[in-house]
């Protein structure tokens, strides 16, 4: 396999690996476990949960990939912080949503070829993106996985004995 | 610049980009700072500033860069959890070892080509190695990237308002 492609599949298995932590982590728990706080007076686990669905739609236009798949998520995980929005979608719909965003993502991260990663995301302008080409496609999908695990290490705290 | 040179230049500013983010936040901290819990009963952040010393010390042999610089953060930041060594060492003192084992691996990132990167590190055997080629060197070092944050998301709770 050339270099870049093996560098690719490299950075994308980071992707996956700290996903399926993620969702080890995250999709087992039940209604009372979403209700805990990483610590006290802070985000609920069920916002995190939600927080990263959204944040993870968004990568599609960010990307350049396609719209947003769930809209609905933006204003109670993105936009408002815990507790701010009047309600939220249940367990089972915050699932669904989860397995459309990735699976979307991941179907298209599979067919993107090198010197597609390489391309400019939909946040830089074309001349920022000429001055600064490092911020480009993978930046932003190592950037979620940076991400992720901001809030797996918040979950741990509230999740671990 | 051939397309596996910005693969590796774009993953190596993921490490860069969120190690400026560790240093601007824990570098800061004064002592009593340093002392706060990231939630109660867990550990002080202090600890995760020693143990993300540690953590990034160990890359040096587990990516057959060199030795430990200092191996006595080893013993109270890795084999042991927090309050359990019987003293540690100062703010300066870690401070100065974040700079010693910065130095030294940003020295040897900046010089390994994209093959080098791929090669595989001291934790994997030959056999797993030829089985798991995602396994090498990039795929360590993106996952101490993710480790930084799940360690920095801990920390914010402690220090955010």
């Amino acid at each position: 396999m050339p270099l870049d492609d093996v560098l690719v599949a490299t950075a994308l298995n980071a992707w996956k690996l700290n996903l399926d932590r993620a969702e080890k982590i995250l999709l087992p728990l039940d209604d009372q476990q979403l209700q805990r706080e990483v610590a006290p007076g802070k985000n609920r686990i069920l916002y995190l949960l939600g927080h990263l669905v959204a944040v993870h739609d968004a990568m599609l236009p960010v990307l350049g990939l396609g719209e947003l798949l769930h809209p609905e998520l933006a204003d109670p995980f993105l936009t408002k912080p815990d507790r701010a929005a009047a309600d939220l979608p249940s367990r089972t719909e915050l699932h669904r949503c989860w397995r459309d965003v990735h699976d979307a993502l991941n179907a298209h991260f599979a067919r993107l070829t090198p010197a597609e990663w390489l391309m400019k995301h939909t946040l830089i302008s074309d001349a920022d993106f000429a001055a600064h080409p490092l911020r480009n496609r993978l930046a932003v999908m190592l950037s979620r996985v940076a991400h992720i695990n901001s809030h797996l290490g918040q979950a741990a705290l509230a999740l671990k004995p």
